[in-house]
């Protein structure tokens, strides 16, 4: 199955197909590089009695949590992102906390759906970084066969009632031209979290080491490179982390929802 | 009359009025601030027989030497950049160069005038500099009443014919945040040098020094601000000077054409 999937990358693969399989059980692992040229999602999951305050936070912080689609109380499927979507069973890896700590990381979560949840679907920055290799340029995590380094800053972001706490970072490192061609690449895809918020020195945003990454794993930055950081979809993760709701939902990392929209859609021009 | 054109400023001045003013000798200064919105060219007269290996050089040099306009030899009037232009006396300071030397400043040139010249309009910063101003944004040298700072960087331009010769480039200090910015507004207009070519570390591209400007001024680089150079106008004629035509006509540096053309219509988006 997963040589099935390995052989359609670059084609035109049904983002159906993929969810199928990955519905199936047959693709238990990462989904980067499936669905080549369709949206990924993160994916968060609240009771309704939070959900309203994490609308308002996302609203306040567009660029870390750009908003492709939140759900009614309950509901798990999501017309706008793909027709036949289950957000019970399509995405190859769960995880599920109680009051702040982590109790499953199931591959579907039929048994722990309540009619009280909130479904927030989050734009990836896979979508730009599929513009940006398009355009030639090397990121370093993908060539590197890595995850991508992801840091807390000093950034704090706009309080939304009981969410606040400080904005976490992607990086990539690039040559001076290649930082400002990936700034106007990236500033095309403002729902996929747009534009860099800073680049080089990284304790100007609280970064003490760039080899001592919060999330994911360090890159190699070359000499003359400078690393570009982008606001980052773990922001929220680690914002409800805090706050410790008695009951929420997560993809595992690397483990995105495949909607049938396709990235370019997601271009402003 | 200083005092008219300063009081004009920021309304919407005439560009044909100021240009008149300019022809009767009543501004003999800088244009940089005069018709706001308007479009300032740099001026570049060479004899027919350097004209077709500079058109070429421009044209493979789009980013230091975009053209805005082109006129037939002998021709000093140009249409598409306003009904009434006499390129012989609409620019407050003229450069008159013999065999690379300089041999006048006049404030006309119509004594110096031959049928075998022709002109070259170059799109000028003041155009994307107006934009950063609009966004909030501190271009320095502006604010701090100087001309911008330019240097001779160890980047080749692309020869043509007789033509070749490093790339001269302007610099404006920023914080990262409003880097990003001006990067995204100067994309905006490709047609006046366009995006960055560098920013960060100087040596990268062979500048010593940033307090030694080969062209302009110094200016202040404050604390956490990186330096973002920009492909510059003063190029061509750093090139030109190279080769020494037995000719060739430049405005003097801040002493441009107004033309009836808006800023804005030179933006892509």
């Amino acid at each position: 199955m997963a040589e099935n999937l390995a052989r359609d990358r670059g084609t035109a693969t049904s983002a159906a197909h993929c969810r199928a399989q990955i519905r199936a059980g047959q693709h238990p692992r990462p989904t980067a590089g499936l669905a080549p040229g369709h949206v990924q999602a993160n994916l968060m999951v609240l009771p309704r009695d939070l959900a309203d305050e994490f609308l308002l936070f996302c609203q306040r912080n567009p660029k870390p949590c750009p908003l492709l689609a939140v759900t009614q109380p309950g509901q798990y499927d999501v017309p706008d992102l793909g027709d036949d979507i289950d957000l019970r069973t399509d995405i190859p890896r769960y995880r599920v906390w109680r009051d702040g700590e982590l109790i499953d990381e199931p591959s579907d979560v039929k048994s722990w759906w309540r009619d009280d949840l909130v479904s927030f679907l989050i734009g990836c920055s896979f979508s730009f970084e599929e513009a940006l290799l398009a355009d030639g340029l090397d990121v370093r995590h993908i060539s590197q066969g890595r995850n991508v380094p992801m840091y807390r800053t000093d950034i704090a972001t706009r309080p939304a009632g009981r969410l606040e706490g400080p904005l976490v970072v992607s990086m990539r490192p690039f040559r001076a031209a290649d930082a400002i061609r990936a700034i106007q690449i990236t500033s095309r895809f403002p729902s996929v979290h747009g534009a860099p918020i800073h680049l080089g020195d990284p304790s100007l945003i609280g970064i003490r080491d760039l080899d001592q990454p919060d999330y994911g794993e360090t890159v190699e930055i070359r000499p003359g490179e400078i690393p570009v950081f982008w606001a980052c979809g773990v922001t929220p993760q680690s914002i409800i982390r805090h706050v410790r709701p008695e009951f929420s939902i997560t993809h595992a990392p690397g483990h995105m929802l495949i909607t049938d929209n396709l990235n370019s859609r997601l271009a402003t021009l």
